[in-house]
């Protein structure tokens, strides 16, 4: 078999950018070790930037999440008992946020490459391999149904996620890793309840953080802030919301709606992050790069970031015969991903509360939030990373 | 003895706390277990926010800051290699801060007290007493040339600082203390000779802070990050200036003059804050109720500010006979303490090189630094905290 792009990994970047390519006129297979139906199950959070939202439409996927997404126009920070407003139409010249699940996101970009007729192979397994990346003609192997397959390509796309074979397959001088494992993991309860409040409550309290999300107007999601010591079957439905209740205000509180849990599952926190995103012809994109801490829902946001960089640069270099875009590919990304991994490091460290500091961290914390909630310019600096910086 | 006010201190919280309220017909003592060469000698920073150069002014005391004084419109900051500067007043909307020693700052206030015949009693040692300030009557008691003193006042400012009597008088259950320390010291150098830019430079350096900092346009002041281990005298001028071109970019390199130093030695970095600045008749105030770490040069400034409040109150209650300023001066200070504290811990945090966090520290702060400078909400956010927010 012959692809101009082989992508590892059908999530939502491995999509995007088969579809982005396919729109170009550039041939692409996508190789993914599980199932679709595995890849539709993982719960994922679902708050996209507008040039996440951009994307979506430029490849002609957009329809469904206009219609069922749910637009917020801002956030409420709650800290010493009390909730504040983060208005960000108002502090970033009319920006806003979308709230549609990553598994929609997934759902409506495999229907569009099913409907293209576009090539994807399920179940790999742990048969793929990489090979000849670092000179000009790199293969991709894989087994499937008992025999050997390979796929010669011009260029390899890593959208395989942290775990993937893409990173796995540069040596290891090639690569610098950065790592921060953060002390505690998020608790995660999927309801069908109606949310608690219709924009996204983040909750700092001396129990812990706690932060109040949705999927959709009667689907609720929400995260307790746990010791990684914790084990899921230690939390039933009840000790959930009766600690969730005990970080909320009054009036959250006395609004919260419990029900049966859908999905209930405790998740790490990191930061990390690989130097640099290309190896010859092959160019890492999304979670198979860097890994950021859910708080402020940037993962998904820089794989699309990560995406538009890539295919633009796929894209010049078949139209326009230039490899400026893709030799710039991996600063580019770089240079977005920290900023956001700097944000994502930020707002975790000011919203939890870390077993190993002291009485001094919460009060910084709480005149941190103090600052940030009277204080256009700290306020805008906190909404103009939440909508997503520019590109 | 009888006074109204008897202020513990003769640095400059007290010394303006007199000021002002001699300037509102209130009778204070000054106590100062040193003498006043001593208290001159003590070497400090010298960055005035516009709160505290009105304060001089409202003292009469402005005359000279004014004349020799140097207003900075902005600051540098060095990182990655690179210069960056940050504009206060087209920032703030016009703001600016006034370089002006506390050598200086006491030297005036010194001059003023004694010119309006105001008693200051120097080298009490560690005499002082203080008493009854949780009922009506406070009374300070000190030894002086051999004899016993008594005071009698209604109400007692502590302005001795961290190591002070003051607050070490409040019962330990009456008082919440919050501290942090940091892993490094920093290394000073005054030096007769002209400052290597004409603002000050912030750097962050893979081999740790610098600062170039100027006390007036012939006399400069710089500070290396250094280990807690290190003394001193491990530190030659030659190996001081050796060690600071190394972390400063190639254009002020070539610029720094280097020259014999008149003073150096390493003081540690800390965040202190006691809680509450009131018990009964005695009132906290400057570094007897916090301390900040140096990078931003929040110490002095947030003693001028606990002395407004202060005299605020007192002068309130003798005019207007309202305890409402005195009631309130607590909360009102700590809330600007808590920030400004904030802030230190951020802007050292944000520049200095921490020991046992590892690579990914550094790429953190250089994401955040190369958000900063280009973010108009970031760069404003250092701005208004750097040139004081407001009281």
């Amino acid at each position: 078999m012959r692809t101009q792009v082989a992508i590892i990994g059908a999530g939502p970047s491995g999509l995007l950018l088969g579809q982005l390519l396919h729109k170009a006129g550039i041939s692409n297979i996508i190789l993914e070790r599980h199932s679709g139906e595995y890849v539709l199950g993982r719960i994922r959070a679902g708050v996209l930037e507008q040039i996440a939202v951009d994307l979506m439409d430029e490849c002609g996927v957009g329809e469904r999440m206009h219609r069922e997404g749910l637009v917020h126009r801002g956030i409420e920070l709650l800290f010493a008992g009390e909730r504040h407003r983060i208005d960000f139409p108002g502090l970033t010249g009319g920006k806003t946020v979308m709230v549609y699940g990553q598994t929609e996101v997934t759902r409506d970009l495999m229907a569009a490459r099913a409907a293209a007729g576009l090539p994807t192979v399920y179940d790999t397994g742990d048969s793929v391999s990489l090979h000849g990346f670092d000179g000009g003609s790199p293969v991709v192997r894989y087994r499937k149904d008992g025999q050997e397959h390979e796929i010669q390509c011009d260029f390899i796309a890593g959208c395989d996620g942290y775990h993937g074979v893409s990173r796995a397959s540069v040596p290891p001088g090639a690569i610098r890793e950065f790592e921060k494992v953060y002390p505690f993991g998020w608790l995660g309860l999927l309801a069908d309840t109606p949310p608690v409040f219709h924009e996204l409550i983040y909750a700092n309290t001396d129990r812990g953080f706690a932060l109040c999300s949705m999927r959709s107007a009667t689907r609720s999601r929400y995260y307790l802030q746990v010791p990684l010591t914790d084990k899921v079957e230690q939390w039933s439905d009840d000790a959930f919301w009766k600690e969730l209740r005990l970080r909320l205000d009054p009036e959250a509180r006395d609004r919260l709606v419990t029900g049966t849990s859908l999905e209930k599952s405790i998740a790490p926190l990191r930061s990390f992050v690989a130097e640099p995103m290309r190896f010859g012809r092959l160019f890492l994109a999304g979670d198979a790069a860097h890994i950021v801490p859910p708080t402020g829902a940037k993962g998904l946001n820089l794989a699309a970031s990560d995406v538009k960089y890539l295919a633009s640069g796929l894209i010049e270099h078949y139209q326009e015969r230039s490899g400026a875009g893709l030799d710039h590919y991996s600063d580019r990304a770089l240079r977005r991903v920290w900023k956001a991994e700097r944000f994502s490091w930020w707002f975790t460290s000011l919203m939890h509360k870390f077993p190993d500091e002291g009485p001094i961290a919460q009060k910084l914390q709480e005149a941190e939030l103090d600052y940030l909630v009277h204080s256009q310019a700290a306020a805008t600096a906190l909404a103009e990373n939440y909508v997503g910086l520019p590109l």
